[in-house]
């Protein structure tokens, strides 16, 4: 997506009846029972699991990604549908909360209020490259708005065109078997139909996952509406790794090699990728650094798009003055690239932060040797909003509890002794963080908070009980959890509380 | 605030230093435990209770309010304070959220994850001008702020600028005399220096109350930054109201008494007030509403912008072709006016909808006459986002759960036989709704879930317990509820369950 132009008449018209047709089963799909929108979502589940050797073997042809890592990405994603099932099970992204009337209370008579959040209606998804199956057309970011009970309509990314027509109707299919409108999910193609949608009045949130670039793009686009609708974008990310001095001098062997395998995995094109590795100075000589890069395998990059940009940021990297060269990546004739370590200090990263405190997506990171510990602190002021910020240290290391504190104000997950890649789809996952990690620092688009996104509250007071919606209703007959008058209470029946 | 330009040189470095402040105050502000921070919250109520009488006389001369108006206002506004304050104490806005490791989870071995809520940094808040209290400089947005965590930068409203000084002064000494330090909290005045407030690179957030135009040209300050922040405006709403035919039939007396006292409470300046009046056609004639109206007291609006802006929309609204005049409003000689009534139909309406379905803010509302049911249906497809909606109706009326589904579409609050305004501080009040009634449809800006506006949610992967914050520490110091592995955990002492 590199046209920065809006949108034309032709790619607006065509567009404008896939989101009526999405509008239209709108209704349907948010009126189903959390429970019932859970069942086809594992119903989508399974038929992506039939067909996982043909999708692995188009994934394969299309994305250059190896068969094991596409089968683990198909599990991923197969899983995340299932999981966002129990999560409408368990009921609590509902939000329920209810006030009893208090004549006596102290801000005015308090009348019989009712708050639940309701689906904030179609959702334009812009599919990754970097994740065919996991964030793509069936997907994080579909899964959890048709989980909130938002009809989709996914903007597939051209790395993978075929793979996403197949998921397409294999989704498609699904929805039309469990009886949904046509209309509930889509799948349009041209950066020009996705620009369009981004301004349809009828879309009410967009979420997007890609550069920072384009993600800007569609973001100002977005807000600058007649009607401003929520852009969820998930741009660009360095994940810096601090090592402190004692724990270098602890298991320094085991941090170079976890670092390697985080930066190099998947030919380093994961947005959690760890860009940058702030290292005691003189502790490891680039000799046992190129050794250990050396050591891993050539990849192709996701397409020639992506590879062509490597390339371009790659050679502005090595001309920055401060910059060393410790591992000279090498292209083989087939287009399979080794991974690249550059080094640099700490001292020179903060004078060139605009140019070295930025991603560089592909197998490419950066050492910086420090000299004292007050240089990690800096750093860590330095550098912008990031999805992940990790450390690695002893639990007494005099630096940690400062260096702790200024990551978590710039980063949405903080990690200790591990590595950034490898995120798992949980009830606690924070995948997001400040600008220009993502547009929007209060969400995820990953985990049981995903769904938050696409979820607006809507207050009842003083409705009949035949009135409200099912969730509402005084004997919560859908089993939720609910707040009443500030107190917990489970929604589980009697029959299951223990 | 009508100059839209650009905020100067001069404002941006006056600015820079109250912002700097502010900054340099957050990491001691955001470390309060949350009950410190509510016992600071108490203070500040108690010293606004203390110095009452001088409030509300600053209030009664500056707005033109009433004083017995004024002093529940003031009411409202410290029962707030510690409302946050019993928010706090509850502790579930934190949102904690924990994984316990599991090497077989199917998405990928799940690592140890704690997520927390954590204040986004400094909030810049522009205060209303026709709530000298509860939405202005201690009003809600600072209050749910202040109680998230977050210092807070008020920009003050010129309409009340003694007694916003006055009330400033009180906050800061109360956290003067709490030990907090000095940029917790500050005031400053100037159009520019708002602007200059909405573009700094400190501020984390931006609360607004007030017009769309403003709201709008603030907003498209924030979103367009370098690093956009979120924005919270709360902007114009017409509070619709659809009368049903039944209802009409079984109680127009109070039908009518209800809407004109809620129409033309505090001379119509209230962000919830009544704006459309669906009735059935010729059930009531223009006589019988003149005599009602005829019955409320004359009253001076807030300030002469906004009595001139009034004007100028009363004659735009009158000049409508369609529009009847039924009682015509008068203006006496010390400024003070009575209400005006309109009246249409409810096909004129959907005609002429840019123009009659759109805020009027003071004492001023619109009666739309309808023939069949099925304008109601039409006429709440075509409003635009709303912060309230109102059915008066029978239970079992036919066109109601159609009517209720559309509103809620449309709407942050449905309501049933009651009337917008008299908005209570609640645990389930929601006060927002999809644009231009806000800038963010996800949030409110009343009520225990204003908080949320504040914070950021961060994921600690794997951190000994002795450098988690306290809210994560695996014994529970702070007694908080928390959701681990999927199930909600009370946070609650042994001692205090029952």
């Amino acid at each position: 997506m590199t046209d920065l132009a809006g949108p034309s008449e032709i790619a607006i018209a065509e567009v404008s009846d896939v989101v009526d047709r999405a509008v239209g089963a709108a209704q349907t799909w948010r009126r189903l029972d959390p429970g019932a929108r859970a069942d086809i979502l594992r119903l989508i589940a399974d038929r992506l699991e039939a067909s996982a050797d043909e999708l692995v073997a188009l994934a394969v042809d299309e994305s250059h990604l190896t068969e094991t890592r596409l089968r683990g990405e198909l599990a991923r994603t197969t899983f995340q549908l299932r999981f966002f099932g129990e999560v409408l099970d368990e009921g609590g992204y509902l939000g329920i909360c209810i006030d009893t009337p208090n004549e006596t209370w102290l801000s005015g008579a308090r009348p019989e209020l009712r708050r639940v959040l309701r689906p904030i209606g179609p959702v334009a998804v812009f599919a990754a490259s970097n994740f065919p199956f996991a964030f793509s057309v069936a997907g994080g970011d579909s899964a959890s708005a048709l989980a909130a009970g938002c009809p989709v309509i996914v903007k597939a990314h051209p790395g993978h065109r075929l793979l996403s027509q197949r998921c397409g109707e294999i989704v498609l299919r699904a929805f039309h078997d469990a009886g949904m409108p046509d209309g509930t999910f889509a799948l349009v193609e041209s950066d020009e139909a996705g620009r369009a949608l981004v301004t349809h009045p009828g879309i009410g949130a967009v979420a997007f996952t890609g550069s920072t670039k384009v993600g800007r793009m569609l973001f100002d686009l977005a807000v600058g509406r007649v009607q401003p609708i929520p852009f969820y974008g998930e741009l660009g990310s360095v994940n810096p790794v601090f090592v402190t001095r004692r724990s270098a001098a602890a298991r320094l062997d085991e941090i170079l090699s976890g670092y390697v395998t985080s930066f190099t995995q998947g030919a380093g094109q994961f947005c959690t990728q760890p860009g940058i590795l702030l290292l005691p100075a003189g502790v490891v000589d680039n000799e046992r650094l190129r050794t250990i890069v050396g050591a891993q395998p050539a990849a192709r990059l996701l397409n020639d798009r992506i590879d062509a940009a490597y390339q371009e940021a790659l050679e502005r990297l090595e001309d920055r003055p401060s910059i060393e060269v410790i591992a000279e990546g090498s292209t083989r004739e087939d287009g399979a690239r080794t991974p690249t370590l550059l080094g640099t200090t700490a001292h020179n990263l903060l004078a060139d932060a605009e140019h070295l405190l930025t991603e560089c997506f592909g197998p490419v990171s950066l050492v910086a040797a420090y000299d004292e510990d007050s240089q990690l602190i800096e750093v860590a002021e330095a550098i912008e909003g990031q999805l992940t910020a990790t450390i690695h240290g002893e639990p007494d290391d005099a630096v940690v509890p400062e260096l702790l504190d200024v990551l978590a104000e710039r980063a949405g997950r903080v990690i200790w002794n591990g590595w950034p890649t490898g995120l798992s789809v949980t009830w606690a996952m924070q995948h997001g963080g400040p600008y220009p990690a993502t547009t929007s620092p209060l969400h995820t688009s990953v985990g049981a908070a995903s769904l938050s996104r696409f979820l607006r509250p809507v207050t009842y007071q003083g409705f009949p009980d035949q009135l409200l919606p099912l969730a509402l209703r005084e004997e919560n007959p859908l089993h939720l959890p609910r707040l009443v008058d500030g107190q917990y209470r489970s929604g589980r029946r009697l029959d299951e509380r223990n």
